[in-house]
């Protein structure tokens, strides 16, 4: 099954779904492309990585490759196609790492690397992955596109440490939340604007643009993703609810519902989130219903999305604009679907 | 202490001694540039790339980079110093990937970076190291250097993985040692001596000679590290003997007393490799004295040693010759010296 059509149908809802038919050629191209990669590994290794890369993932770094460099519904550009496996072969070896790390036995339907082959072979399979990545970034005339994906990847992986060193603590402001997604997931949703309009041609001031509004909307996506963490449709997910607050990690519904619970009630979710207590997620799943914690969390969302929207606001006629702006629509519209029935119009 | 000086005490036994004095700018000169890359890292990850960085290792590879660049003892050259680093922080990552896997708790007479901040941050900070490695390699005015480093550091991973999925297998043949000892070591000591004297302007065919020189050298390395598993002195490489049995690594020196023990003595060996039985190494060791075990896998290291110094044969006069074939000296010194007495002569 192609990933564009797995999309199509995928069991998780999905922020960009409004794109596909536009980038179906895109993502063909991005498949073959990245099949085609597996020549480049030592043999013993390859039907490991053909294993990670057949994730059937939603493929949203590359999306923005493509809509961020868009000059019409042409041939796709080789370039582009190049830079769409970069960076999806970066986030796929974090998600292998990211799937080590929370003992993860199930992604996208199928047993994780680190299930299927260990968690010693898969931190190295992750490291092979980041490897080819860099080394397809070394394929362009000049430096600029290995060194933006290097510098990026430090990031993610800066922004990931955090969190973990921070998981089970209580001591974490809504500055520090935002830092973490800046880094973790901010970063890569950025690098794939800027690689997108850099390697298509754009000026350097509508290359800048496009990387805030990446940026933006990376923030957006990721508070949007902690949100469906509570609030999503588990059969739809495919996982169970409130996974962040057992293991630790105080998203920003976490930290809502913190900051309006009466304190005796603060301090037993407090206990939930360093473990002293078994963990609550129906409660707290409730009382988040109950204080309009959804509203509050989906404002954030909107400030996002429209921070995107606002940075192409100079550049309407430019290929990628609308298309981009698209992207806003497309999760404002997702946002919407998640609300809650009983805090409908609150 | 700085690396240097450490070298000279070192708690192991140093194969390549007998170049510390000449490379003792270098080196003071790559420790400074290692910790001046620290405020390239985001803030909140510093310390732990700085407990990673002040290993007091061995700089073996940038050793290589130094030696093949070899153009007298002027001013050290910038860009030989900072791929130096590049091969460095390649190394430093895997040692760190390496521990979380080995669950080793001491390395270098320090705390693993697994063990001071957990396996999880381990392996991101191992990518970390990684991404910036990359990120200093886009800092030539081309591509070919981050594009080499790039697909050693695949070839590495590669190596590890194989080794990893052959662990506890007795289904190991001498052939395939060797590729996983060419995956694992050699070719970051190829690429090692490629990159030095690559950027030091040497032609193409002796930047060919170096890097076979390279890899060579790294066979024998690590088949000389695998001897030393057994023949060392514990309280000089400050860990038990016997660690590759106990870990289910299948390493020459256990090829080679397989093939000489009896079939009985033969079955009980290999389920000690897969577990089965609780390993004996003083036993094993104890066989391998007898059967001499050692003369055979030091005839080996001898071979590709050999090979290494025929690699420079037809470059008497290039600076770096007489240098790296002083790195061969060294290694059979170290060997010579850690041939077991009641062996010495046989």
């Amino acid at each position: 099954m192609s990933s564009v059509a797995s999309l199509a149908k995928g069991a998780q809802p999905h922020a960009f779904a409004g794109v596909f038919s536009l980038l179906a050629p895109h993502m063909a191209d991005l498949d073959r492309f990245l099949h085609g990669q597996l020549g480049a590994f030592e043999p013993e290794i390859r039907a490991m990585v053909d294993y990670c890369i057949d994730t059937s993932g939603k493929r949203i770094r590359p999306t923005l490759v493509f809509l961020s460099g868009w000059r019409g519904p042409v041939a796709v550009s080789p370039d582009l196609v190049r830079v769409a496996a970069v960076v999806e072969l970066v986030h796929l070896a974090t998600l292998v790492h990211d799937d080590i790390m929370d003992e993860a036995d199930v992604r996208r339907s199928r047993r994780t690397a680190s299930r299927e082959y260990g968690a010693t072979a898969a931190v190295l399979l992750g490291d092979a992955l980041f490897a080819h990545a860099l080394h397809l970034a070394t394929q362009f005339p000049t430096t600029e596109i290995c060194a933006a994906v290097s510098d990026s990847t430090r990031r993610v992986c800066a922004g990931e440490i955090v969190q973990t060193l921070r998981r089970g603590s209580t001591n974490i402001t809504r500055a520090d939340y935002q830092r973490i997604v800046d880094l973790k997931t901010a970063e890569l949703f950025r690098v794939s604007c800027f690689l997108g309009a850099k390697l298509a041609g754009f000026t350097p001031d509508f290359v800048e643009a496009a990387s805030r509004f990446g940026r933006h909307l990376g923030i957006a996506y990721q508070i949007y993703d902690d949100l469906v963490d509570f609030f999503g449709d588990e059969s739809r997910i495919g996982k169970t609810l409130g996974t962040d607050l057992a293991s630790g990690k105080l998203t920003l519904p976490l930290l809502a519902l913190l900051e309006r619970l009466p304190a005796a009630e603060r301090t037993t979710l407090l206990g939930e989130v360093t473990g002293e207590r078994p963990p609550q997620p129906a409660l707290r799943i409730r009382q988040m219903r109950e204080l309009g914690i959804f509203s509050i969390v989906a404002e954030a969302v909107h400030t996002e999305i429209d921070a995107a929207a606002a940075a192409l606001r100079d550049w309407p006629t430019q290929a990628p604009t609308p298309l981009l702006l698209g992207l806003c629509d497309s999760l404002r519209a997702q946002l919407t679907a998640l609300r809650p029935a009983e805090t409908v119009g609150s």
